[in-house]
């Protein structure tokens, strides 16, 4: 969630919300200074990170969803690519040494206002621990994978395009829109329970 | 370029730069309400929009890089999938209904702290016109591209990756990072001697 917008963080003068001219939507606009404050998306990148057939994932020790199993991944920083922003989000979360590999999936995630990236990845050593984002780290064969315990739709879509895609014997780009849905309802309604 | 993060959006308080508990780099934050003003990268979307064999270009109306030609694209906005973006910046910049294609290209563009993204669409029909932000749409033959007076280097790297792929006969996704160069530097000096 982004802090409210409630003062100008160039002056401190009051937000004024309206179309700007030669706009369509209406923005955060100071009346004083002339900063106008636009809300875009963000982006989190990650990996789908492999050792011979067994995929790479973390328990979460942070909200949300705390305990649950993600792939490595998080908030790209500013001046940071977005493949070395993946590559360091496993090194932080996962303690993990990887190569890089391409892009494999890219979700619109719209009620959070975020586009997820995962990049494939190879491990390069068997040296990970749990980074302070994470309780535990482990690799998975695909039978084991709990699927019901996963953290994210992005997550278990990607991991189940990966599966699909190697038992092919093929990968290729994958990208969808994940909008509000029940499931992502109850999601929320249990993370603010907590 | 964002506003300067000088006061609190939230509560109007003057910002401290500093490594919150838990992070491992310097966030503006604020010491009375506790908000922290997170700085990330910004998504730009857009088209590869083609007629036949002619391709669609706008003549840009507005800084930087007036009357430079560009694909069509813009700022991702809150809510909206980055597909849907590409699809609304090629209507508000060339008047243009699409029918749109799959991701082509995803440039990390660092020193903005910006990510591209162009989609391949198909122009449904010929009725496109200049929006606001373009004196001019046109359709272009490969060989009529105005190669020296394009606006953007990931726009240039778009068009040779679409023809160098459209001559092989299959299209692929092409990614890269676009570092400060000394040719940006010299785009960024004549924009700002303007």
């Amino acid at each position: 969630m982004n802090p409210a917008l409630n003062f100008c963080s160039v002056c401190a003068h009051a937000i004024a919300l309206r179309v700007p001219p030669g706009d369509n939507r209406p923005r955060a606009c100071c009346d004083h200074c002339g900063a106008i404050h636009y809300i875009n998306p963000k982006l989190v990148v990650g990996t789908v990170t492999t050792w011979n057939d067994q995929v790479l994932l973390c328990r979460r020790a942070i909200e949300p969803r705390r305990n649950y199993w993600t792939l490595p991944a998080g908030f790209l920083e500013a001046g940071e690519g977005t493949g070395a922003g993946a590559l360091r989000e496993t090194d932080e979360e996962a303690g993990a040494r990887i190569a890089l590999g391409p892009l494999f999936t890219m979700f619109d995630v719209l009620h959070v206002d975020q586009v997820h990236l995962f990049y494939r990845a190879q491990l390069l050593d068997l040296a990970f621990a749990p980074g302070e984002e994470s309780l535990e780290v482990r690799l998975f064969d695909e039978a084991d994978v709990p699927w019901d315990e996963l953290a994210f739709r992005t997550v278990s879509l990607t991991l189940r395009h990966f599966f699909e895609d190697r038992s092919r014997g093929t990968f290729e780009l994958h990208s969808g829109v994940i909008e509000w849905s029940s499931r992502t309802a109850a999601i929320a309604a249990a993370v603010t329970a907590l």
